[in-house]
C-alpha cells in the first residue's frame, strides 16, 4: 500500500484549471503539501497551475506510481487500463457515478472490479474523498484547499471513513476549532477493490498511528475485520452506522449496502476489544482518549478520585460514574490524613474531593497539588479525574506538575473543562500536549474514561479441539443429508454429541415404555408429540406438563397418538422445575459468519431483547464475557426462587455450539429454547437444528 | 420579590476596594449595570470606588430596598438585624460559612432563620452568588467582573441554580462562547428562606422568561415545587444532582441537602410534565430548545423528515431517531414526487432525504428550497432537521426563507450544524436568531428534539372523590391504632373497600371449611397460614400451592396448623394460573408525601428495578402515563403466553391506590406483591399494609 500513502510521483487525471472543480481543488492541495513530482493529465490544457499537463496518464514520464483519477465515471475504465498500460501500481478513483448512482454506475463499477482482477491493478475508491496525511501534509483529496488556512495539528489518530461528509467536512471542523491532532484519514468510497481491512492494517503497523477510528456502513468482510481487530494491541473505535431497522433501510439506498444485524455486529466488535461509537465528534473524543491511554490501565479496584473546584460538578460526576463499572474510590486513611490538612476543620473528607474550601482556605496549587499526590499514592485509587476552571475560580496552579505526578503513579488522568472560550481552548491545548485528555462536557469525559478503563487485553486464543463423541459421528452421517428443520430428540443427540447437556428424555413406542421411562426419572414428567416438520408443538397441543401418574400417562399417550394420527413419535421427557430459563443458538451471519448466540428466555428474550452474539468458534473465556454482556446477566447470580447459575459450564456450552457450527457446514442454524438452569443442572429442554 | 430583582436602591454591606474580595467584585458589577443608588456600608473607608461609604447600614439614606451582604458569617445576623431596623425589606446574603460550614455555621444559619420567621424579613441565601439578570444587566454578584468583557446576549431562559460553579463559571463560559442567550440566573445557596419554589413561581410570571432550567442538590418543598411545576404553561428543565447512591453521598455532605430517591424523583417529576436534564450543558441545550418551541407541537404521526447534505449523517440520525418516541417520517406520494423532479433519477426517494446529489445537479438553494417546501406540505411530516455545513459542501443557501417556510406550516424546525469554526459561530447566531436551535452533536440535536416533541400539555385535574365502600370503614376503625404489619388477609380487605380487585379467598376454621372454598373456587388452590407478624410466609413454608385434592387439603391443613402451634389462621385462595405479575404499592417519601408506586414483579423488580412513580392522588390519565413510563411496558401488550393487560383497569387499581394513601393518614405504606394479570383478570394476590 505504499503506493498510496508514499507514491514517488503523481499523475492527476481530470486536473482542471477551473477553481470550482474537485480537479483543481486535487491539484493545489497536492502543490501545498506533497513534495514529489506531479504530473496533470487533460487534453484540454497545455498547463495548469504552472506544471506542464499531459493529453493522457501514457504520456506521463518517470517517476509516478499513483493516479489519482477525477473524470466522469463512465471515462473511468479507459484511464485505467491505460494506468495499467503505463504500470501504475495504485489508482485513487475520487469522482462519483458508480454503484451509489443506480443501474449504468453500477455496471461500470463491476467493469473496474474486473480491471482489478485482471489485472492486479489496485484501486481505492471511487466516490471517495481520498487521503489527508496530517504529518507529511499529503492531501489526495478534491477536499476544499481551505483546509490550508487552518492548522495541521500533528496527533496519533487515524480514521477510516465510509463517508464524504465526515472525512471532508468533519476534518476542517476538527482542525477549525485546533483542539485535536490528527495522523491520516482515509475515504474509502464504494471500495471497489481497497478495503477497510488492508488500510486498518496499513494503519496498525504505521507508526504515526496509536489509534484508529473507522466509520462504517458496511464490512466488506466482516469476519476479517474481526480478526485484524482481534490481534491488535492498538484500540480500535467504530461506528457503524446504519443499525436501526431504519437507518439500515437508509444504508441501503445510500450505498447500496448490507447494514447487517445490530446485536450481531455489537457483540463481535466488543468480542474483538474492539471499542464501539454512537456519534461523530464521540467517536473522535473516543479516539483522543485511548490516544493518550493506549495500554490496558492497571485495575485494581476500578476507583476514580474526583478533585473538583465546585461540589455540585461532583455529584453530577459521581452520578455519571454510578452508571459505568468505574467506581467512586474508597479513599485510603493516608489520603483521608493528607485531605484532612488542607482542609478547614469542619469539612469532612469524602470522595468527590471538594478543594473549593482547601482553595480558599490555602490557594489552588496548594490544594491541587496536596490532593493529587495523596490520590496518586493511594492504592484505592486507580483515575484521577480532575476538574478545572479556565480563567476564574482562583484556580491558577501549573497543571503540568500535576499530570507529572499521576503519570509517575501510572494512574490515567482526565479532565473536565470550563472556563472562557479562549482561555479553555489553550488550557487544553497545553494539558493534552501533556498527554491528558480534555473534555467540555461531564458525560463525555466520564464516558471516555470508562472506555479506556474497560478495554481489555485481546486475549491468545488457543482453542483446544472441539470434544465430540461417537454418537455424533452416527447422528451426523445420518441426517447430513436432511432437509427441514430436525425434530427436537434428534437435535438434542446431537448437541449430546458435542457434550452439551440435554434433559433426560425418551422416546416411548409404547404406554408401557412411557410408565418405565416415567418411572426412572420419577413424576411429574412432561410428554411431547413428535410430529415430523411440526414446529408450533405447544401450539399444536402436542406438549403436556406435568403428567404426574401412570394413569395420566396412558391417558395422554392415547390422546397424542390420535392428534397425531399415528404418524409421529411420543416423547417422555423429565419435568425440569422452575428454573431460570436461557436462550443459545448458531447462526450464519452474511458478514460474520458463524455465530452464537446467548439470551435471557422467556420475557426477556420477547420484550428485552437481551441477547449476545459472537463470531465462533469461541473461548471459554471469551464465553464467559458474553455472559457478563448480557445486560440482565445479575440475574444468573442467583435471587429469591432462583439458583445462582454456574457461568462456567454455560460457558461450556455456548464453546460447544460454537464448534458445533464450525465443524459442520451442513447445519445452518441451532436453537435452543429452552435452556433450564435449575439446582446445580443447566440443560438444553426444547432444541431445534436446522439443516443449511 | 420585586425588591429583589427591582430594587430601587442596594445597600452593599461588605463592600471593599481590595480587587480580590468578593465585596469589590459585587461592587464593580453594581456600578456596570445597575441605574439605582448604590450605597456602600464599610466601617474602614470613607469612600469606595467614588461612592460615599456608611459606617453601618442604619445610616444609609433611602431609596434602598435590597441589602447584599458580603461580611464572615459570624457578623450576618446582627447585620440583619440592622436591616430589619432600617426596614430594608430583602436582603441577598452571598458570603459563606454557614450551614454548609459545620456545627458553627449551622448554628449561625438557624439564627437567621428565626430573625426571618420573627420579623417576615426575607432572605436570599446565604452562600450563593445571588443574582445576574442580563436583560437589565443587573449584576446582584461577586461573579468575576471579566463578565462584563463579553457580550450580554438577551435570551429568554432562566436558571435557578443550587451551585456557585454553575451560576457564575458556567454563564462566563457560556458568554464567552456567544451562542446562547439568558435572561436571569438565579443562584440560591443554603435556601435559608427563599428557595427554588418562590423564584420558580416568579420566573414563570416574568415576561422575559420562556423557560426555567433548574439545578438542584435537594428540594425545599417538593410537593409545592411539583405542583408549581404541573400549573405551569412555561417548560421547566430540572438536572437533580445526586441522584446515585454515590452522588446522594456527595450532596449530603456538600450542601447538607436530601437528595432522595431517584426513582422518586423522576416519577414525580415526568408526572409535572418537567423535562429531566442529566449534564450541565445538555440542561442548557434542552432550556434553549424548548425556549424557541415552547408551545405543544401538533402531533399527527411523529414523523421526522431528515434534509441532509450527507448520506452517513442521514444514517446515524436515523439510527438515533429510532431510540425515541419519534419516528421516520414515511413521505407522501407528493413529496416523493417534488423530490424526484430535483433528484437524478438514477436516485430513489427516500427519508432521510439525501440531497447532495440534487445540490450538485442544481445547486443548494434549489435542493433545500424544494425539499423543505415537500415536507413542510405532507403531512405524515411533523418535524424538520436540517443538516447544514457552514463553509462547505457547496451550501449557500439562505437558511431565513427555511425558516420561514417551516414556521408557516407550524412544523418544529432543528439544525445539525458542522463547519469551520468562526463561520459555524456566525451560522449558529443567525439562525437561532431566527427561532430555530442549532447543535454541534448529532445526537444532542435528536435529544432536544424529542424533549421538545414529548412534552404534553399539563392536565387539568378534576378529580372525583374516592369511591370507598362501607366494608372499608369497619375495618378503618378496626385497624387504625394497630401497630405493626397487617396480615395479607386483612390488608386485601381494606384494599377491596377500595374497588381494588383482589383474589378469591376464604378463612377457613377447619378442614371443611377449607373443602368449601377450594369447591367454590376451583381446584387447584392456594393454601398458606397466616401468622401475626410473619412477613416472610414462603421462606417459613407457610405457602403451600397447587393443592389439588380434598386429601391433600386436609393433609396440608393439619401441617400448617402443627407449623403455626395453633396460633394462626388457615386461608384458602383461587390459584391465579401464570399470568403477568406486577407489583403497586403506596409510600411516604419525605420530599414528597405519598406517592403510589407501580412496577413489572418477579425478576423484573428484584432486577431490572422497572418501576414509576407518582405524587398521589392520580388521575386516571396520570395513571395511564405511569404505565407508559415503564421500560418493560411492551410486556403489557401480551405476548406468548400471556393475554394483554388492561390499562384501563390497571390505572384505576393505580387511581384507588393514591386516595387510599392520601385519605388515611394512619398507613405509612402499602404493597401489592404479585399484582396479577390473568386472561380477564388483575387481582392483588398477596399484599402488606403497614400502619404509620
Amino acid at each position: 500500500m505504499e503506493f498510496f500513502f508514499k507514491p514517488k510521483g503523481i499523475a492527476l487525471i481530470g486536473a482542471s484549471s477551473n477553481p470550482y472543480k474537485g480537479g483543481n481543488s486535487i491539484l493545489k492541495n497536492l502543490l501545498k503539501g506533497y513534495k514529489g513530482k506531479i504530473y496533470p493529465v487533460n487534453p484540454a490544457y497545455p498547463e495548469i497551475e504552472g506544471l506542464q499537463c499531459y493529453r493522457s496518464v501514457t504520456d506521463v514520464p518517470d517517476p509516478v506510481d499513483l493516479a489519482i483519477v477525477f473524470v466522469p465515471a463512465r471515462l473511468v475504465p479507459n484511464v485505467i487500463r491505460e494506468c495499467v498500460q503505463r504500470k501504475i501500481p495504485g489508482v485513487m478513483i475520487e469522482s462519483g457515478g458508480f454503484a451509489e448512482a443506480g443501474a449504468r454506475g453500477q455496471s461500470i463499477q463491476s467493469e473496474l472490479k474486473q480491471i482489478c482482477d485482471e489485472t492486479g491493478i489496485r484501486l481505492w475508491g471511487p466516490n471517495c474523498m481520498g487521503l489527508v496525511d496530517f504529518i507529511s501534509k499529503r492531501v489526495f483529496s478534491f477536499v476544499s484547499p481551505t483546509l490550508w488556512d487552518y492548522e495541521f495539528i500533528r496527533g496519533n489518530v487515524s480514521l477510516i471513513v465510509q463517508s464524504g461528509m465526515l472525512s471532508a467536512g468533519f476534518i476542517i471542523d476538527t482542525m477549525s476549532h485546533g483542539v485535536m491532532g490528527i495522523s491520516k484519514v482515509c475515504s474509502i468510497g464504494n471500495k471497489v477493490d481497497v478495503n477497510e481491512c488492508e488500510l486498518l492494517e496499513y494503519l496498525l503497523e504505521d507508526p504515526e498511528t496509536a489509534v484508529v477510528g473507522l466509520y462504517l456502513e458496511s464490512f466488506a468482510n466482516g469476519r476479517r475485520f474481526l480478526e485484524i481487530c482481534r490481534s491488535s494491541r492498538k484500540p480500535i473505535v467504530v461506528l457503524k452506522g446504519g443499525k436501526s431497522v431504519k437507518g439500515a433501510a437508509a444504508a441501503m439506498s445510500h450505498t447500496a449496502s448490507l447494514a447487517g444485524n445490530s446485536t450481531v455486529i455489537s457483540g463481535t466488535l466488543a468480542q474483538a476489544g474492539v471499542v464501539e461509537a454512537v456519534d461523530f465528534k464521540q467517536m473522535l473524543d473516543l479516539c483522543r482518549s485511548l490516544a493518550m491511554y493506549p495500554e490496558i490501565p492497571r485495575k485494581v479496584t476500578g476507583g476514580v478520585a474526583i478533585l473538583t473546584y465546585s461540589g455540585g460538578a461532583g455529584i453530577v460526576s459521581s452520578d455519571f460514574i454510578d452508571k459505568t463499572t468505574l467506581s467512586i474510590a474508597e479513599l485510603s486513611q493516608s489520603t483521608k490524613d493528607a485531605l484532612e490538612k488542607i482542609y478547614p476543620e469542619w469539612m469532612p473528607v469524602a470522595n468527590p474531593i471538594d478543594l473549593w474550601p482547601a482553595i480558599e482556605r490555602g490557594g489552588s496549587e496548594m490544594a491541587y497539588g496536596e490532593a493529587i499526590k495523596a490520590v496518586c499514592d493511594d492504592p484505592n485509587v486507580d483515575v484521577v479525574f480532575l476538574h478545572y476552571y479556565a480563567g476564574g475560580f482562583a484556580l491558577n496552579f501549573d497543571i503540568s506538575s500535576l499530570v507529572e505526578i499521576a503519570r509517575k503513579s501510572n494512574k490515567p488522568m482526565f479532565c473536565w473543562l470550563m472556563g472562557e472560550a479562549e482561555k479553555a481552548r489553550k488550557f487544553q491545548t497545553n494539558t493534552q500536549n501533556l498527554g491528558v485528555p480534555v473534555y467540555r462536557e461531564l458525560y463525555r469525559a466520564v464516558e471516555c474514561m470508562a472506555a479506556v478503563f474497560e478495554r481489555e487485553k485481546p486475549e491468545k486464543r488457543d482453542l483446544p479441539a472441539a470434544s465430540r463423541s461417537a454418537i455424533f459421528e452416527k447422528y451426523k452421517a445420518e441426517l447430513e443429508n436432511r432437509t427441514g428443520a430436525l425434530d427436537e430428540h434428534i437435535s438434542k443427540k446431537i448437541l449430546a454429541g458435542y457434550s452439551i447437556p440435554v434433559v433426560e428424555e425418551k422416546i416411548a413406542v409404547s404406554a408401557e415404555d412411557a410408565f418405565d421411562a416415567a418411572r426412572s426419572f420419577g413424576f411429574p414428567v412432561v410428554m411431547k408429540g413428535i410430529l415430523p416438520g411440526e414446529i408450533h408443538k405447544t401450539e399444536s397441543g402436542l406438549v403436556r406438563l406435568g403428567v404426574s401418574s401412570e394413569e395420566e400417562i396412558k391417558k395422554i399417550f392415547g390422546e397424542l397418538n390420535i392428534k397425531m394420527a399415528g404418524k409421529g413419535k411420543i416423547l417422555v421427557q423429565r419435568q425440569m422445575e422452575g428454573g431460570l430459563e436461557l436462550i443459545a443458538g448458531m447462526v450464519r451471519d452474511p458478514q460474520f459468519g458463524t455465530c452464537v448466540m446467548l439470551g435471557l428466555g422467556g420475557i426477556f428474550t420477547e420484550i428485552l431483547k437481551d441477547t449476545v452474539f459472537a463470531v465462533a468458534p469461541v473461548s471459554h473465556r471469551e464465553a464467559l464475557s458474553m455472559i457478563g454482556r448480557l445486560k440482565s446477566q445479575k440475574l444468573l447470580n442467583g435471587f429469591r426462587g432462583f439458583a445462582p447459575v454456574d457461568r462456567g459450564i454455560l460457558a461450556k456450552i455456548v464453546v460447544s455450539l460454537g464448534y458445533l457450527g464450525c465443524d459442520n457446514p451442513w447445519i445452518g442454524e441451532i436453537d435452543i429454547n429452552p435452556l433450564i438452569a435449575g439446582k446445580n443442572s443447566l440443560v438444553a429442554v426444547d432444541a431445534v437444528i436446522v439443516p443449511s
